[in-house]
């Protein structure tokens, strides 16, 4: 049985922010005496969170015990307790982490962009990174596909991903108003960008051939080298867009992050 | 407990293949007399498998006994047994079922077809209609989350996923060469086109607002629209595209299937 199935990852990149915790890098964090402090108290509870979203993907969640979660933290199951409520509220506190991780890093970062055709762009970049960062696959996983949750704990989560694609919509729907892209059906637009990030970690490797920047670099390209207008058409815009109909293949690694 | 969470769909669009087998009409076929000619034990095992990956969805796979799927089925447990192995090799049948008939109606059709992009075009809207038809839904969504099958078992659906994507990966790469798209990375390439395609089952209902047609007609200009090049570039082909870069929204309901 293997309870971590994925090894501390090399992150060969510098560019890629070293949110990566390796696996002794979370036990590290565990292993100290618990603290009330609220800073130290969230890191520890992430840290709880992602051991038990690898477990729960492992082995099931009905397979999975509280003892199998704190044996895997170091920590007593009165420890566990610490920072979880239950058993039957750990896949929800899962969920409602992974939707506060995604909305740190990629909604909110992104909603004062003005332009809706950057925003859109820097928003795939951001939420590929999050997607790809080895820590995080797992929590993605059961936000995705543990429809388990049921009432109001299930109406919260939905209607925060719901957010998300009103987000996406609303953007779609604003660059092409403003001529920044071709028309489209908004709702299809917006999840044919969701279904491409979203099923990366059925299939992507980190650490293997393609790297984390060229994944979201290629994906950019693919998506918005078709939507995007001629440089011509765009009469209100001033200053060249990041982004030409240069394959991506053939650009520098560089992303669109601002 | 809602174990059959869909109604028969009312398929508006007459251009739909009509395989969306409604639950009545699949319970008669389960009421008639068990007969052992092929055709026919073929069709009863697919409304077996059918209204099982259905229970599977609803219920989970632990909570759902062989009795709840024969009584679903209007059969005895004997009964049942005469088209499934046994509880244990549900998930398998199911898959390879799903597997079966991705393959008739999406990757056989369209292996002929010589021009790469055209192939992938077509190759797109088969398999969008596949998943956005009711029947099939769960088939899909047991294929591609339940990771619970092990040994030779997964061994030989893996293989048939990869058979797929090194499928795509083999037209993008054609396609490139042959100067009917932009130069692509066929990996990303293959697993965006998948992505957009299978996360659809997550988020489209049918009879929606937005008809299947028209989500093929839409993703095909999203994801193409970017990637072919110019008419001008295409000096080695004849005769005018299918696909023009003009915007889904504005195009007829004209599906590119041949």
């Amino acid at each position: 049985m293997r309870l971590l199935p994925h090894p501390p990852s090399q992150t060969t990149d510098p560019s890629v922010e070293s949110t990566d915790r390796s696996v002794s890098e979370r036990n590290s964090i565990l292993a100290r005496a618990p603290e009330t402090g609220s800073d130290v108290h969230r890191e520890r509870r992430r840290a709880v969170l992602e051991t038990a979203a690898r477990l729960i993907c492992a082995k099931g969640y009905e397979a999975t015990s509280v003892q199998d979660i704190a044996d895997a933290c170091g920590l007593t199951k009165a420890g566990l307790y610490y920072y979880i409520r239950s058993k039957e509220d750990l896949l929800r506190e899962i969920q409602s982490y992974g939707m506060d991780i995604f909305e740190e890093r990629v909604l909110l970062p992104v909603q004062a962009i003005a332009d809706p055709l950057e925003r859109l762009k820097v928003c795939m970049e951001r939420n590929i990174h999050l997607v790809t960062e080895e820590w995080s696959k797992e929590v993605t996983i059961i936000l995705h596909e543990h429809e388990t949750l049921t009432g109001a704990a299930r109406q919260q989560i939905n209607a925060r991903k719901k957010r998300y694609v009103d987000f996406l919509e609303t953007a779609f729907a604003e660059a092409a108003r403003e001529g920044r892209i071709r028309p489209v059906e908004p709702t299809v637009a917006a999840f044919s960008f969701l279904g491409m990030i979203l099923w990366i970690y059925k299939w992507y490797r980190p650490g293997g051939r393609i790297s984390a920047d060229r994944l979201a670099a290629e994906m950019q390209d693919l998506f918005f080298g078709g939507l995007e207008t001629s440089p011509a058409k765009r009469s209100r815009r001033q200053g060249p867009s990041k982004s030409t109909r240069k394959p991506a293949a053939q650009r520098s690694r560089k992303g669109a992050s601002g």
